[in-house]
């Protein structure tokens, strides 16, 4: 029987790379993707067209309205920042949504429990990155050794659960090499923050410019930016 | 100022206490509930008449669909265990939910950053339970250091996030004469597993035997039972 992994898919350029870093490996994917309130459905619908395209197996969309809580730029009716300079500035930005990869790894940690799976794979990237704390590698292996004493799977079971994070150590380029090896599509993925309704990304926010720049630093055309 | 803290309430018999003991300790109550797929709507009633009666801050009721994955009898069509003999038997039951405490304390978490909060409180008990992995104190307490990495409160303040267990250690019996004596009305919550339409408890499942086996340890009449 086909090993089974659940993909956190965000439609994204990161986490359709680990999608098809899993499948490579062998891995039936189960893709999980969430409708939390973000500021735009040009996510889900990237996060749909990619389940299609890479061959995956269930593709599961969870409503969770982070917005009762408020408090980012991403939830809230809060400006999403510009970089007009095409610089990223230091710090935590904004766009932070407090506690977002705990709660979509809890997700996935009960799907992987019903399913009896044992690896949750998930795009974080400590290199070319926002500075949430949650995407780095030491908020990782602390989730990991928390689903293995909060699942029966984890602790009944000799193959505990791991939490996978292939581009934990890649820089944007090498993430967007790598998937252009698997034959990935970076044009039907989507990035950014803030898309006008057509779905054309804006080029100013964190998310754009560290595409833009993965892209340049590739040597590679973005495809997504063709269509416009 | 007063100290705020995020309480996960259910309207059992626990979280109602632990409600009542975070609030004697000085703490202004932001109360969780979650409607989760769960067979009942009994919960959701009793979490709101405790939160009115207990003189709770806000009580913020998330929406959360877990019958999306399925495996378990309180969100799945699997039928709740009943036991005419009055006994429990050993083992996880099927009324275990896959990783719902690493789901509510994921989601308290993200509303403890929003509100600037360092600790949460919930009711697990590590003496008469019903045997999920997710109310161990190796749990908890492996969820507290994850936490504290998830989140900039944790990671950037002196103050770390703490999840409060104030009732781990105690038997059903212990909770309820605490909560007697912090002036708690156990007729307002419920306990249930799977009530009839009326509210009215099934007293054969696990949750309806272990209350009413603490209620007989305390000598006290159990005052739900007085309303059927």
């Amino acid at each position: 029987m086909q090993k089974k992994a659940v993909v956190l898919l965000s439609g994204g350029l990161d986490s359709t790379t680990v999608a098809a870093i899993a499948r490579k490996k062998g891995y039936e994917i189960y893709a999980l993707s969430f409708r939390y309130g973000q500021r735009h459905e040009a996510e889900i619908s990237a996060a749909g067209a990619v389940a299609k395209l890479h061959g995956i197996s269930r593709h599961v969309i969870v409503d969770i309205d982070l917005r009762v809580f408020g408090g980012s730029a991403l939830t809230d009716d809060i400006e999403v920042p510009k970089h007009l300079d095409g610089k990223i500035p230091e710090g935590v930005p904004i766009t932070y949504v407090p506690a977002r990869n705990t709660i979509f790894l809890s997700y996935a940690l009960a799907w992987a429990e019903v399913l009896q799976c044992h690896d949750i794979f998930i795009g974080v990237n400590a290199v070319d990155y926002s500075g949430y704390p949650d995407c780095r590698p030491e908020f990782i292996q602390s989730f990991e050794s928390m689903a293995n004493l909060a699942t029966v799977i984890g602790t009944e079971s000799q193959k505990s659960i791991s939490i996978q994070t292939p581009l934990i150590d890649m820089t944007k380029a090498e993430i967007i090499k790598t998937g252009i090896a698997l034959g990935v599509d970076y044009g039907v993925t989507t990035s950014c923050y803030d898309p006008a309704d057509s779905g054309e990304p804006c080029r100013q926010c964190d998310a754009c410019l560290l595409r833009a720049q993965g892209f340049a630093d590739a040597g590679i055309a973005d495809p997504q930016l063709q269509k416009y």
